[in-house]
C-alpha cells in the first residue's frame, strides 16, 4: 500500500520532487485520478514523488498498486462544482483544493494539479499562491488543431474578461514563453485577434495592445483574424479571454454539430446508415483532435507555482498527462522563464 | 436590349417598386450582376423593376435577354476592395455605389444591392441614407447553421467594435423584427453571447446590455454560450462586432480545415483515397450549410432605405437572392417596423 503521509512529514527537507493531485477533483474522482497517478509514476524518474490528496478512505479504495513514491495526504472536505470560487480561500481550508495549492506555497511540493471547478481552482490557485512577480494577471489558454499539424495557443480562454493592455500583453509573454520551452518552438510567433490586418483596426484596448506588443520582448506577427486560429498562420494568438471564451466554446460545439449531421444522414435510410458505418472509422480519425478533451489539462499561467487544470470529465490518461506536463514544466522552470523575460528591460522602437 | 435611364426618368412619378443593383460590385461583376438580376426578375412580379447601376458598355456586354423591367443607369466610376470606406462619399460621387444609394436617398428606388467592398458599402449606406429615426446604430448580422434545422442570426458580425450597451439593444430589436418578418418565427428568441449563463457574467458592457434587453420589447433569454451558436439554442445571438466577427470568421475557416484533413487523409495511400472518393457525395451534403457563402447577401439593418450586402464572390445565384430578399424586404417593411418597435415605450420590469 502507498503511505499516508502529513504536512510535519512533508516539511522535512531535503526533499524530492513533488506533484500534488487534487484527489477529489473530477467527476470520476477519486478512481481517475488514482490510476492517473500510478500511470504518470511510470513515466517519471525516481526523483520524482505524488501526493494524492483528498478523502483518505476514499482514496485508498481505488489504490491496488504499491509504490513508495506516491503518498496520500488526508483533507477532509471536498469543493464542488457549485461552490463559489471567491469563497473557498476563505471557507473551504480542509478542502483537497485548498491543502493541494497550500502545499505549493510551503514550498512542501513544486506543482498542482486538478480536474475539479474550473473557476474554483484558478481563484484558489492565484490568491494562495500569489502571482508571479512582474505578472498583472494570470490566464488560462487552449490548444487548438490547425492545418500546419502544430498546434496553435489561443490565450486567454476566460480567465479575464475586460483584459487591460497591459494583461493582453503578459499574456503574450507567458504564452511565448510556455510555447518555446513545452513545445520546443524556437522563437514563436505572437497574433493579436482583430477583426482585420491592418494596424489600428479594432477596439481601443485592441489598439493599445498593438503598440504594447510592437515593443514586447515577443516575436510580434501583427493582427490575426478568426479565420487564422485553425490555420495556424501564428504560434500563439492573444484575446481578452471574453472572446477566448466564446471562440473556445464555439469551437468546442463543432464536433457535436458535425456527428448530429452524420447522423441525421445516417437516419435517412438503409444505404445511408451502412456508408456512414462504413465510414465512421475514417471520420474518427480525420475528426480527432477536434476534440477539445483530448489535450487533457492547461495550465495556470502566472500563479507562483505550476497549477495544471483539467476538465471535469478527465479520463486516467488525461490525469497522467496532467502530471506529466506539471513535472516538465517544474524541471524546464517555465515560470522562472516568465520572471526573467517580463522584467526584462523592453526593447524600444527607435531599436528595432 | 434594355433601356438605358436617367435619373431624371427614374425620377417620375407614380414609379414602381424598384431594387437597385450595384453592377460593379464583385469579383465577377458586372456578369454575375447582370445573370442574377435576369433570374431575379423571373421570380418577382410585374409591378417591380431591377435598375443596374454601373459602367453602361461593360454591363451591355453580358446582357443576352430583354426587359423593359431591367433598366440601366450608368455610373462612370467603380469603387474598388481598396478603397477608403469613409472617403467614398466625398470622392467618387460618380461611382456606382454612391449613384444607387443616392437613388434610394432620393426616393427613386427601394432597395440597393451590392456585392462590393463589405465596408465601403456600410459606410457609404450610412452618410449617405442616414439612419431609421431611433435607431443608435447600423448593424449587420449572419446566419448560422444549427443543429435544430432553423438558423440562428448571429448580429453583430463586424460592423461596430466596442458597442454601447444601447447598441447591442438595438442590434436585438432590429434582429428580432427582421428574423420574425423575413424567416416568419413569431416571437424569436434572443441570447445575450456572453461566457456564462448566469446573470452577471462578462464584461462591464455585456452586463449592463443583460438589464436593458430584460426591459426590451424582445424576447430575452438571458445569456448563452459560443457552444449555443450552433446548437441554435436561441433564434438570434447579440454581441459587439469585435467578437462577432472574429466567431464568424472563425466559422467560416472550419470547412477549409476539414477538407484539409480529408485530403491529408486521401492522401496516405491508395485504399484511403478511393475511401474518401466514394464518401464525397455524402460529405458535401453533409457539410452543406456550413458553406456561409451559400446564404448570400445580409442586410444591414438600421439605415434609412433596405441595403443588402453581398460576397465579393457571390454567384448570379447569390445575386438573385440578394434582390429577392431586398424586394421581400420592402414589401414587408422591415424598417417601418423597425421604427415603430423602437418607438414603443419600453416595458419596466415592474410591469413584467
Amino acid at each position: 500500500m502507498s503511505t499516508t503521509t502529513t504536512i510535519e512529514a512533508l516539511a522535512q527537507t531535503p526533499r524530492p520532487r513533488r506533484v500534488v493531485v487534487d484527489a477529489m477533483g473530477g467527476d470520476f474522482a477519486p478512481l481517475n485520478e488514482v490510476q492517473g497517478a500510478f500511470r504518470a509514476l511510470e513515466e517519471l524518474g525516481p526523483e520524482v514523488e505524488i501526493i494524492l490528496v483528498g478523502r483518505e478512505a476514499d482514496v485508498r479504495k481505488h489504490i491496488t498498486a504499491t509504490s513508495s513514491r506516491v503518498k496520500i495526504l488526508n483533507a477532509t472536505d471536498v469543493v464542488g462544482m457549485g461552490d463559489e470560487p471567491s469563497s473557498i480561500v476563505k471557507h473551504r481550508k480542509d478542502s483537497s483544493l485548498y491543502i493541494g495549492l497550500d502545499l505549493v506555497r510551503n514550498g512542501h511540493a513544486d506543482a498542482f494539479v486538478s480536474s475539479g471547478n474550473t473557476g474554483g481552482v484558478m481563484a484558489t490557485a492565484t490568491m494562495v499562491l500569489g502571482r508571479i512577480p512582474g505578472v498583472s494577471r494570470p490566464t488560462i489558454g487552449s490548444f487548438f488543431p490547425t492545418t500546419t499539424g502544430r498546434p496553435t495557443l489561443l490565450v486567454d480562454v476566460g480567465a479575464n474578461v475586460d483584459s487591460k493592455p497591459r494583461f493582453l500583453h503578459d499574456f503574450a509573454v507567458m504564452g511565448s514563453v510556455y510555447t518555446e520551452l513545452m513545445q520546443g518552438i524556437a522563437s514563436p510567433t505572437v497574433g493579436l485577434l482583430n477583426v482585420g490586418e491592418e494596424e489600428g483596426k479594432g477596439t481601443e484596448v485592441v489598439k493599445e495592445t498593438y503598440a504594447l506588443l510592437k515593443q514586447s520582448p515577443v516575436n510580434f506577427a501583427g493582427n490575426v483574424e478568426g479565420r487564422d486560429i485553425l490555420k495556424g498562420t501564428v504560434d500563439i494568438v492573444v484575446c481578452d479571454g471574453f472572446e477566448g471564451n466564446i471562440v473556445l466554446k464555439f469551437a468546442e460545439s463543432i464536433l457535436g454539430f458535425l456527428k448530429h449531421r452524420f447522423v441525421s444522414y445516417a437516419n435517412k435510410g438503409l444505404m445511408q446508415k451502412l456508408l456512414i458505418g462504413a465510414f465512421k472509422p475514417v471520420l474518427k480519425r480525420v475528426l480527432s483532435g477536434m476534440d477539445y478533451q483530448e489535450y487533457g489539462g492547461v495550465p495556470l499561467l502566472g500563479v507562483n507555482g505550476v497549477v495544471i487544470i483539467g476538465h471535469g470529465s478527465g479520463s486516467p490518461l488525461a490525469i497522467k498527462n496532467m502530471i506529466l506536463k506539471a513535472e516538465e514544466m517544474v524541471r524546464k522552470d517555465v515560470n522562472g522563464a516568465i520572471q526573467r523575460k517580463l522584467a526584462a528591460p523592453r526593447e524600444t522602437r527607435d531599436q528595432q
